[in-house]
């Protein structure tokens, strides 16, 4: 029987119970490499996007992710808290915002999550860019950022956008399956479904 | 500059430097799903195959992921440390061992694994199939299994043998890239690459 229902406190709720635990905000994110192969990396959850259930992501805009993307903008996200046993497997759709973005309103929200990250974070986006031969030989030179000024040119934020959430809690040998379609009126409409773990 | 060098001892010294973490033992595993898009769920470290770099998971035969693996055998492995802040993301082939294999040797490669496995493990595969809706009603029936039995039919035995490693490591910001080739023997040859972080 599917009843009518949300993943999102469910999730509040872990990320609550495992908030002491800073790994609880890395989860796993696969996209289709540009090879057609799979593609799986760790990244930090950027909190949801205002009232919404969009996921946000920070990256580095040279990142062999960005280019995945762009070529396929499905998304597969594992997040497995160790503490609560709960693991989310989240299907979804993934935005690129640059700053070459052509919505305003888009990039001022990349903006607001430039700000929100710290300026440790901030720092990584003027490094050598990722994946290419560190010719550094060790010299490690320290790049310097004003704390005012807005993102970089490599800073990009990812919006991914749920459409099925597969929810299994191995505590209570529990698992829900939660699935959305588009009301007539263009918002989503969650559904959930009790399956075997 | 590429150096011969193997990831393995790099792998090796991380799960012994997280083992008293219990999901130290724990990845995500990426897959092409049926659709065409990203899969990812959390699996379990089962060891490697004696001497070899080959990883094994238990995994079970009705799970989508078998499916999946039929349709496109190459798997992403994202393997995050959490204590010594080390990520392993390993690209490979994977080979579905189940009861229905010909090959006598991996068919004794499978059964050694069940046998390897907590008699708790087990019983999971005596369970209604993953996925299908749970018309249980919280009965929660109990099954029994004979300690002695060999797998049984549900029971799968997955081998990752990677064929490239992205080793980052968040402490001392260092990266490397292993990728492997096949040498005229027929074994690989494994050379390793320093990359920006």
């Amino acid at each position: 029987m599917a009843t009518a229902a949300s993943w999102k406190p469910l999730l509040l709720r872990a990320l609550d119970a495992n908030a002491h635990l800073k790994q609880s905000a890395f989860f796993q994110l696969a996209t289709i490499g540009s090879n057609g192969r799979p593609s799986n990396r760790t990244v930090v959850f950027r909190g949801f996007q205002e009232d919404t259930n969009v996921i946000q992501i920070n990256t580095d805009r040279r990142s062999a992710k960005i280019e995945e993307i762009k070529h396929c903008h499905f998304g597969k996200i594992c997040w497995y808290f160790t503490e609560s046993w709960e693991q989310f497997r989240i299907n979804g759709k993934i935005d690129i915002i640059d700053g070459a973005n052509s919505d305003a309103c888009k990039l001022q929200q990349r903006e607001k999550a430039w700000f929100a990250s710290s300026l440790k974070s901030r720092l990584q986006y003027l490094a050598p860019a990722p994946r290419l031969p560190d010719i550094s030989n060790g010299s490690g030179e320290e790049n310097q950022l004003d704390p005012s000024e807005g993102p970089v040119e490599a800073f990009c934020l990812l919006l991914f956008d749920p459409e099925q959430v597969d929810y299994l809690n191995l505590k209570s040998n529990e698992r829900f399956i939660f699935t959305s379609r588009s009301s007539e009126q263009g918002f989503k409409l969650w559904m959930s479904e009790k399956v075997n773990p």
